[in-house]
Order: C-alpha cells, then sequence, then structure tokens
C-alpha cells in the first residue's frame, strides 16, 4: 500500500531507526511506570519511526509492518513487541502524511498507543469506536483501510477531517463538534442491550471535551443507566484548545483539570473491584509482567480514599494509565473487555499531545492544525498574505473598542486562538474570560456580566454558538440584555467541512425580536459593527463574519470603527434593472458578478444591506422600486436574510407589483469539506452563478450558460 | 395589604393556630437535627398557619406579621421567633393565593423557609438572588412588594410564574428554563468585582437542575474563576419533575442523585475551613445555641472524609442543611455572608416539596403545578374536557405504534408528564429512558440509539429543544440518521409565558438539510404522524403540537394513525379568490376564519399543509394559480413554513404572476403570559385577523375592520 499520487522529494532513508530509538527514551511521562517501561523499551530492535536530531526526513518513512497492515483484522496476531513497532511506524505515517496536506496533527500523535491497542483488544466494526471530535482519528483512518487516501486529508473529495459515518464502517459515529460521544455511546449500548448483542462500545473522549455540560450529562446518565460502555478519557491537558495560528497554548482553564490533577486513586465500585483483587492469580507465567502492570493499577483502585468526581457520576474509575504505553494499555482494555456487566467503566488515560515529533512536542500549540511542513525541520509552509484574518482584525477591533471602554469584556469557549481572543486576553488579562468548552455557559455568564452593566462580547464559532441557542434564546434575547455575539467561520469554512460550516446562525438569530443582526461585507467593515456593537447597549447584538482573510480595503485609523446607523445599509454601485442586495461577505461575490456582468454590457446596482435585523426599509423600498429584479445573496441558509426581506416586501405591499424576487442562498444540503473556492461552487454562490442567474430571469439563458463555462 | 379583588367564600378563623402548631411537630425531615428543632418548636406560640387535619379553610387565614411586611427591609428587625411565625404566614399566604389561581405550589411551600432566611439574611436588592427555573419565587415575591398582586399570578397583564427582570429589581435574572442561575450568577460576581463592588450572589438550584450539563459548566468554571459566590443546591429530590397532570412522580434519574443521597460529609477547602473551627469561639453568650448549630455542620466540615462531586468542581462544600430549619439556615448564611473571599460555596439544603400543606406533601406530584383548588380538601377545580390534550394523544399514538414495532423507544427530558411518556413508560418500562433535565444528551443518546438500527422518539417541548439545538444539527441532522423529534408546546402556551413559548422550532428546524418538518392541524393528524415519523427510517423527522386539547375529531381506530405521503397537503374547502395555507394548529384558525368570512358571503380555499418540509409543490403550484391571494398562516416565528413557501414560489416564478402572498406569522417580539385567548388576540393570530387581513387585501377595509369589532 503506496501512497503512489505523492511525489517524492528525495529518497527514502532506511538507516536512521536504531539512533532514533535510543533518542526516544527521553520522552517519556511523569508517571510511576516510566522507569520501567524504559526498561522494557530498550529490549525492542525495530524501530522505523524518524529522529528528532535533525534526522527527521522530509521523505516516506519505511513502515514495513505497517504496510501489512490495511485492517484491524491483520493486527489480531501481532506480538506486543510488533505492536509496539506498529505503533512506531504509525506514528511517523501521520507525521509524512500531514506534512504533505497540513491537518490536525498534535492530537493525533497524541493517540498513536492509544489507537493501536484499542484496535488490538476491539474488533471493530461490531465493537463501536468512538472518537470525540474526531480530529485525533488520523491514526484509526490509517488503520481501518483508508491509509492510501491519507494525502487526500480535508481536500475536495477526499477523506474529511473528522469521523464521518458515511467514509467508513469504522466511524460509527460521525463527529466535529465536541462532547458527543459519550451520549452517542450509550445511546449504542443502550441499543445493542435491547437488540441483545455483545459488542463493545467505547468512547475516547479528551480533558478538554469533559468541561462541556454533554459529557457530564452523558455520564450522569450512564451511571444511571449501568449499562456496559468504555469511557476512555483521554487526559492530554488541552482543556483550552490552542487552535488556530494566532498564539500560543492557554493553560487548561476550568476547575476539572486540577481535580484531573488530584487523581491519583479511588474507591472501588461493584464488580470490577474483585476482579482487580483476583487478577494477578488469574495471569500466570508468562503474562507475569502484565498481571503485575495490572495489579499495579489495580492497587490503585482498592487502596485510594478519595473518591472522584466519575464515580459520584457512578462510572468504575480505571487509571491513570499511561497512554503511550502498549503493554499497559492492552492489558487494562483486555481485562474491562473480559469482564462482562461492569456499568460504565472509565479509564484515565494520560497522554502527551504531539508525542514523539519533537517540533510538535515543543511547540506551543504541540501542533495542533497545522499547514503543510517540512518533517524535517518542522517549518510549516505557510502561506503569505496581505491581509490578516477576520479573527484577527475582529480582535484588533475590540482591544481598539476595549481601550476606550472599560467596560468591555470577552467571553470566549477555550478558542482563544480561534476567535483571536488571545490578543485581547494579552491586552486585557483580566477583562477576557476562557470558560472553557462550554458554550452555554458562556452565554449565560454574558448575560450576567450584562446585568451588571458590562459590555460583553461572547466570540464563538456560528457553528458552536448553535450549541449555546436557548440560552442566547431564553437568557439574553428574551430578557433584553445587550450581550454581543461576534460569530467567527459564518459561512462555508473549507476543509473542517460541514461540522463547522456556519450556514444557520441568520437564520436562528434573526427570528429573535429583540437582537440586531448585522454582518460586515469586508474588514473594514468589522471594525464599523464592532463599533456599532459597542454602541448598541439596550438590546442584544451579533455579527457574523467568515474564515478567511480581509479584502485588502483600507482599515479605520488606529482600529476604532465608527458606530453605524442601526438598521442602515448601503448602496455600493448604481445600476439598473437588476439590484443585488448583499448580505455580509456575499457583498464581494455580488461585485464581481457586476464586473461580470458590467464586461456583458449590463450594470446592475449592488447594494450592502449591513443588518438582517432591523431591515433599512428605506433601502429595500427604493431598489424595488426602481429596478425590475431584486435578487438576495447570502452565504447561508433558507429563512435568514432573504426570508426577511421578502417578508417585509409582502407585508409592505412592495411584492405585489411587477418587481422580481429571487433569493441565493446555501443550498438545501450539507457541503462537504473541500476548498473554499469548491465549496462556493457547490453552493452555486459564486460570481459566475449570481451573474448566470441575473441572466437566466431577464431571459438570457445562452448568456447564463456562457458566463458559467 | 389585603387581596381585596378576591372574593372570601366563608369568614375568616382564627382559632386554628395552635392546634396546627402541634400537628406541624409531625412533619420532620430525617436529619439529625430533627429532634433538637422540634423541641425548640415547642416553645413558639404563635403560628398562624392552617391545620392538615380537615381545618384547612378557603378563607384567607391570618396573617398578622406577614402584613407588616412590604419589602425585605421589614423584616430586618425580627426575632428568630418572629422569622418563623412569618415563614408559616407566608406559607398559609402561598397556599390561599394559589388556591384562586393555580400555578406551581409545591416547589414554592419548599422553599419558604429559605426564603425568609434569604432576605432576612441578604439585602437585596443590592445583593443578587437568583432563582433557578423561578416556579418557586412566589414566596420571594410576596415578601418583595408583590403581596397585593399574587392574585394575577400567570394571568393576562398579571404577575409572571418565574422570575423576570421586568417586573422587580428584586428579579435580578429571568428564569423559566432550568439551570442557568449558576452562571448568570457567576458573571454578575464577576461584574462585581471588576467594578469593584462587594454585594452577595446567591443562585438558588434545584438538584434536579443540577442534572443539567449547563449547571456542571458553570460550577467548572466558577471553582476555575474563584469568584465569590454562594450557589444553594435545593435538595429535595426531585431531579425528574413530576410535571402536568397525566401521572405520578417518577423516582429521580441520573448518578448524581444517588451522590447527592452519599453526600453526609467532606473535605475542607480554603478560608472557611478556618471559620469553621473557630466558629464556636466566635460567637458567645446570647448566640450559643446558634453557634452549637453552626459547630454541628462545620464538624462534619472538618471531620469528612469524603470529596464530593462539588469539591472536585473547586466549590466550597456546606451541608447538608435543614432547609427548613429557620436557625440553622440564618446562622449559614450569616457564616457565610461575614466570611469573604472564600470562593464559591455550595450550600446543600434538604427541603420538601409541598412542605407544611399535608395534601402536597401526600400527593404523587407534590402539586407541582396546579389548577385551583379548594384549601380545604386539596381538590382542584380542573375544568373537564371532552377531548384529551394532545400530550396524550402522542403518547396514545406512540403507544400503538410500538405495540407493532419493537424497534420504538422513546426519550425525555426528566419530562416524562408534561411529555405524555409516563404513559409509554407505564406500557413499555425497558423502551423509554427518562435522562434528566438533559436536552443535549438526550438527543445525541437519540442519535446513538439510531445508530444501532431503533426507531427514536425524542419528546421534548418546542422551547426547550432550543438547548438541543447543535446536537439536532450535527448528531443528527448531519447524519441524516432517524431520530423523531416530538415537539409539544407548540406555538403560544398560556400561563408559563414567553419563557415557554414554543416560537421557534419551525424556522430553526426547517432549515435543516434532511429534517422532515410537518405538524397536524388535528388530534388525528397527529396520530397519522406519529405513524408517518415512524416509518420515516432513513432520515430524521419532526412534528410540532400545541399545548391544549384536542378539537374532538374522530381518532383512527385502535389508536393506530397511517402514515401519510410524505410532502403532501390536503385541501379542506375549496373557494375561490384567497386561499389559505395553515401550518399545524392554526388550520383551525383558517377554517374558523373561512366560517366567518362565509357568513360575509367570501368563499375561501382553506388547505392544511401538513408539511413545511419537504413541501407540496403541487399544491403551492396549484393554490397559486387558481387564487389571488395566497395567504400562509402559522402560529411561529419569521423564516418558518411562510418564508419556506415563498422562496419556493420566487424560485419557481410562480411568485411573478398576479399572485399576492402575505404571511401571517408569529409578531416580532414575545408574548407575554396570559390566557391563550389573549395571547392568541395579542399575536393576531385569532380567526377575525385571518379574516380581516382578507378584507384588507381585497380592498375591503371597512369589512375589516367590522370583523375585528
Amino acid at each position: 500500500m503506496a501512497l503512489c499520487t505523492l511525489a517524492f522529494h528525495g529518497k527514502i532513508s532506511k538507516g536512521v531507526s536504531l539512533d532514533l530509538q535510543k533518542k526516544h527514551l527521553c520522552f517519556g511521562t511523569n508517571l510511576h511506570l516510566q522507569k520501567l517501561n524504559q526498561t522494557r523499551k530498550r529490549s525492542f530492535g525495530i524501530f522505523a519511526t524518524l529522529s528528532e536530531t535533525g534526522e527527521y526526513h522530509s521523505q516516506r518513512p519505511p513502515t514495513p509492518l505497517l504496510d501489512t497492515i490495511n485492517y484491524p483484522i491483520h493486527m489480531k496476531n501481532l506480538s506486543t513487541k510488533e505492536l509496539k513497532q506498529l505503533a512506531e511506524e504509525l506514528r511517523s505515517d501521520v507525521i509524512f502524511n500531514v506534512s504533505k496536506t497540513g491537518g490536525h496533527l498534535g492530537s493525533s500523535l497524541g493517540v498513536v498507543e492509544l489507537t493501536v491497542a484499542l484496535h488490538y483488544v476491539f474488533n471493530a466494526p461490531q465493537d463501536k469506536i468512538l472518537w470525540d471530535v474526531g480530529h485525533q482519528s488520523y491514526p484509526h483512518k490509517i488503520l481501518t483501510g483508508r491509509r492510501d487516501k491519507m494525502h487526500t486529508m480535508r481536500q475536495t473529495n477526499g477523506l474529511a477531517g473528522f469521523t464521518k459515518r458515511a467514509e467508513s464502517d469504522y466511524d460509527c459515529f460521525g463527529t466535529g463538534h465536541s462532547s458527543t460521544t459519550i451520549s452517542a455511546g450509550l445511546g449504542m449500548a443502550v441499543g445493542r442491550d435491547l437488540k441483545g448483542g455483545n459488542n463493545d462500545v467505547i468512547a475516547i473522549i479528551g480533558d478538554g471535551a469533559m468541561t462541556a455540560g454533554q459529557a457530564y450529562e452523558a455520564m450522569n446518565n450512564a451511571g444511571y443507566l449501568d449499562s456496559d460502555m468504555i469511557v476512555i478519557l483521554n487526559d492530554n491537558k488541552q482543556v483550552s484548545l490552542p487552535t488556530a495560528t494566532l498564539d500560543g497554548p492557554a493553560a487548561p482553564v476550568g476547575a476539572l483539570s486540577s481535580a484531573l490533577s488530584r487523581l491519583q486513586s479511588n474507591r472501588p465500585l461493584r464488580e470490577l473491584r474483585e476482579v482487580a483483587k483476583g487478577v494477578t492469580k488469574q495471569i500466570g507465567g508468562p503474562m507475569h509482567e502484565i498481571a503485575a502492570k495490572v495489579d499495579e493499577y489495580a492497587r490503585g483502585m482498592i487502596s485510594g480514599s478519595g473518591s472522584s468526581l466519575f464515580e459520584e457520576l457512578g462510572l468504575y474509575y480505571i487509571g491513570p494509565v499511561d497512554g503511550h504505553n502498549i503493554d499497559d494499555l492492552v492489558a487494562i482494555m483486555k481485562e474491562v473487555k473480559s469482564t462482562k456487566s461492569t456499568g460504565p467503566v472509565l479509564i484515565h488515560v494520560i497522554t502527551e499531545k504531539g508525542r514523539g515529533y519533537p517540533y510538535a512536542e515543543k511547540a506551543a500549540d504541540k501542533y495542533h492544525g497545522v499547514a503543510k511542513f517540512d518533517p524535517a525541520t518542522g517549518q510549516q509552509f505557510k502561506a503569505t498574505a496581505k491581509t490578516q484574518s477576520f479573527t484577527t482584525y475582529f480582535a484588533d477591533a475590540l482591544i481598539a473598542e476595549a481601550e476606550i471602554d472599560k467596560g468591555i469584556v470577552a467571553i470566549h469557549a477555550a478558542m482563544g486562538g480561534g476567535t483571536g481572543m488571545n490578543l485581547f486576553q494579552r491586552r486585557f488579562p483580566n477583562r477576557c474570560f476562557d470558560v472553557g468548552i462550554a458554550e452555554q455557559h458562556a452565554v449565560t455568564f454574558a448575560a450576567g456580566l450584562a446585568c451588571e452593566g458590562l459590555k460583553p462580547f461572547c466570540a464563538i464559532y456560528s457553528s458552536f454558538l448553535q450549541r449555546a441557542y436557548d440560552q442566547v434564546v431564553h437568557d439574553v434575547d428574551l430578557q433584553k440584555l445587550p450581550v454581543r455575539f461576534a460569530m467567527d467561520r459564518a459561512g462555508l469554512v473549507g476543509a473542517d467541512g460541514p461540522t463547522h460550516s456556519g450556514s444557520f446562525d441568520v437564520t436562528y438569530m434573526a427570528c429573535l425580536p429583540n437582537m440586531v443582526v448585522m454582518a460586515p461585507s469586508d474588514e473594514a467593515e468589522l471594525f464599523h459593527m464592532v463599533a456599532t456593537a459597542a454602541a448598541i447597549d439596550d438590546r442584544p447584538s451579533c455579527f457574523r463574519y467568515p474564515r478567511g482573510n480581509g479584502i485588502g480595503v483600507e482599515l479605520p485609523t488606529g482600529n476604532k470603527g465608527i458606530p453605524l446607523e442601526v438598521g442602515k445599509g448601503r448602496v455600493l454601485i448604481e445600476g439598473e434593472r437588476v439590484a443585488l442586495l448583499g448580505y455580509g461577505a456575499a457583498v464581494q461575490s455580488c461585485l464581481a458578478a457586476a464586473m461580470l456582468l458590467e464586461t456583458r454590457g449590463l450594470r446592475l446596482t449592488v447594494a450592502d444591506a449591513r443588518f438582517c435585523k432591523p431591515l433599512d426599509h428605506a433601502l429595500i423600498r427604493s431598489l424595488t422600486k426602481s429596478h425590475d429584479v431584486l435578487i438576495t445573496v447570502e452565504e447561508g441558509s433558507i429563512g435568514g436574510f432573504g426570508s426577511h426581506v421578502v417578508q417585509f416586501m409582502a407585508l409592505d405591499g412592495l411584492l405585489d407589483g411587477n418587481i422580481k424576487w429571487r433569493p441565493i442562498v446555501l443550498p438545501d444540503r450539507y457541503i462537504d469539506h473541500g476548498s473554499p473556492a469548491d465549496q462556493l461552487a457547490e453552493a452555486g454562490l459564486t460570481p459566475s452563478h449570481i451573474a448566470a442567474t441575473v441572466f437566466n430571469i431577464l431571459g438570457q439563458t445562452r448568456e447564463a450558460l456562457e458566463i458559467m463555462s
């Protein structure tokens, strides 16, 4: 199985493995097992991984054992020694693959041994393995029949960057948003029980994802229902995601992280207690070493005096286990698998994000998400851009507002880098609140701050704000509290795909009675809308802006925007017959469409609505009365801007005349991951599509076809 | 301060108080303090409460002390003895008031002593007191200037049944949905700190509300931020709400409830430990008895060996405290108030729902929500109806489906009574899952069940499903999993008001690409739609139905609905010129409007869309082509059914002709609580409003005015 479509930029070096092995021993965890592990590792001879001592190469590493593994069934007869070799090869394969495609690296490297152990002990797809968030699933994908497609990762028509049911039977649950897998796994476990099945269900969830309320709801219910399932807490001290490119890591937030740190031992529950007691007796002879290890954990279970949060919730706790020690992982998992009727078990595994790739280990962000890079140097090939991201402009704008208004505070949900709030945090450390992966709390917490007269800005991705919708409705909008929602990643988001697509925010926000809903058409407008939101202090407001960089317009002096008149749009080009009324980033596509059409003899009007709510009634009346056709254009679902415009037109009698209205919105299907250009084309939202729509409605079908070709 | 607008049905009996006092002693808690409390209670002489021995009367009870208390400031000089009397009078006043209006009784009775202690020790509105859910706030309302309006509770223009910021400065945060107040309180505490204030913030939250993920997110963040705030866990063993009228109580669900039961003592944290140690020394002489009590709790704190869930999350735990013992409550609260820089403190208070009113105490549902009743007998005056509620019809329909399809399972979020799933539970105890107040988990859990080939029906109120919106999008719709959403309480809901109004579900569900979205126009249709949802097994589906009773149409034989053709509506009345295309319950208003108009010489077409998604394109084309006016009518917000219809019309070219389209939707403002009829009128959705719209669009403005008068 070779990645034959990849170009190799050098020849394969086969002589590096032994060098590396020695050096590898320096990367231990601080667990009590470290010493023993090192001793044992010394006895293995065949490592195919690459070194951190300048010997990482840009070439595909040799992976003789991994080359024989297409599916987990091919691993079942491997020795523990071979499993370790497999893990090393798998790690090097992940590094190599991601270096060619970019993607989520650090989290995948952290679970290499865990993935190998899981697929060795359990029998997927009969056994259900659920990867929470799913960005750590690259090793899983390689071992489950997708190695030959790894070079297509996150690209148009390629593998998804998360688990995806449609992609493989081994992806039993699709992920992308965090903290869902205990719920889904419990559903699968209960379903199994109702059907009389006997497969295992394993949910692997990070300590960051554990801060979300849904994980707690699910554990509470799992403890109550007492179905057999296994939760693996992948504890890599990453409660706050070092996402995006802006800044380094945040220390883990939330009290849970310190609770996890305190966890060393605990009290036993139910049947596993007995298993643990008898485990040394049961496993004799050649298994001696493993048995000793299980016993070591088991003694922790039995003699511990503290009761953990997990036990309070009714989960049987095992741990902490060294997540890079395959012996231990396999032994523990085998025990848990062979012990039936345990109820829910939580195995607390300690892993290191970026493990085994020194550049990732040393990096502040552990190479959470990377561009393509050179494995030999760790250097990422980031495209240089003349402009900054909208994320950064938002942060700059908010900092400028906060300089002159002490009431402004920022809230985000474990996305300091992703939302730019790391920059705000650096400038105003006491006015920035990272609440963990807890969007619900973030929003109501902001409502509480607003009650006290502060001016909270809640920076949450459009698709993640879905998780706090009730709080937006019930705690903010209904009470007319001036919380400002900065909705990043609005519209299509490229490589992250449909889980992260900000498709619905205009629809779900604009239906709320008190909400001011706006969207900037360029980065200068974003500055002005941040200023506008700061100024709106008698009701909630929100603004959406896209993933990606600004278009290069001039920014306001000192980054200080000027508040816009609420509910006022603007005409950008005066034309005739057809008016394009764009909302947000789609305005740029309208302008580009107008350029295309002007070369073909049509001069359109292009207007920037700025506000979906309140609508600019005068602008809509004016456009309606002076044109034959009004086309609303937005990168959002049905029910949003266009729907608001046409409802006003109908109620105002404007629709009864000769005007033709056409909505251009996101299509009524999910757009898969891919390049932004491919996604926009798939969505029918390119300038060409808009221009073709204009020609079509004017009856010029030939021109419409031409402009699309 | 007398409720002079109330009619008294008998003379006031003053001789009951001493009798009652003795009997009252039988209602203790099982706490270790019970004996001491009883002893002390014997020494007090002035009780104004009413008896459970047949001596409860229908008359307003004497409340000499309460009559002197308009605001908390008037309580500050009361002795502990007087506080107890005040509590008794307050309890009797709550019972009397609710007997005249109906409302939430059980939870309010449970917090009478807690309310008195809070307003005695803390200084609202400077100190912020947040009542989670808010249905237990009746005693709070009586003590904070609203006693004279208690007879208007939940009525049009009357007091809200929950806390409401617009109603009083003492309601610092509006509630209705559960589990929000720790988040909001933490925001207020952080806001106070940023502003340099020194007020206290107290969030009172039930054990049921503690099962929601948001409470956990908030505690985790509170433990991390370490701001001073007080959380009072009002533990009345009501994890599952015995809402509505259908059935008795469910045992508390979720592992948390057993964790709470285990809580007896715990390890100390931070500064309060020292306070607790020294408390006996600090309080001398006359305060001896109180000091002993504080010491008793404090010793629990110090000698306890277990670490609770709350401590894991970084809250300082105190308890359990007898929530009906004012001495203890006052002593503990005073200590906590006077100890600064403690970080978040959780006081675990044990209360009894329905406390002090024997009919409530004995009732299965603890009189959670009651109709008007006779205090002397506890007998509720429930209107007899010829038909059952839509809730019951839904349960009947689902049971009928489940009888013939073993794959059908039901999930609800602590609303067995409210959703009718108690009935399903009774018939299929192993196929019904009450997950606690955990809508997020409920939905993803259902997704997991669907992955295993089961046919989950998730029964969640329209407004509560907002809390699981991301799970609906990300875990169900994106994966096209056949989870069925039964959205009860769709549209306006009467007395519960805007927090519970199901206004947005059509908008937020119909924008999702894979969702089938439907709404029955009567109870027979509901049966058919349950059958339709059961039959749709390749994608998610949802159906919304209103609060209230059926209209009396014939039900299908054996309760077994017949699956409808997906995406097919039906014409109910063939008419001309104007077509009313209704969705859901609004179809009945369309029919009534047509009747009104027929008497005035206009024969309209009335159609029942049945489906918002997929739309019945043929029906819409036909209506559009054969009428001058198409009016879409729905009890939902903008962006829903009407928006979908007009978008199709535009894209199909139907809107370019002479047709006039008018949308009738919920207005763009929240409708306050009140009678259903008042709400419908306020919303402009009565048959008269619809008829007037028809006249107006036909230019018959005089007739429009007449029909509204």
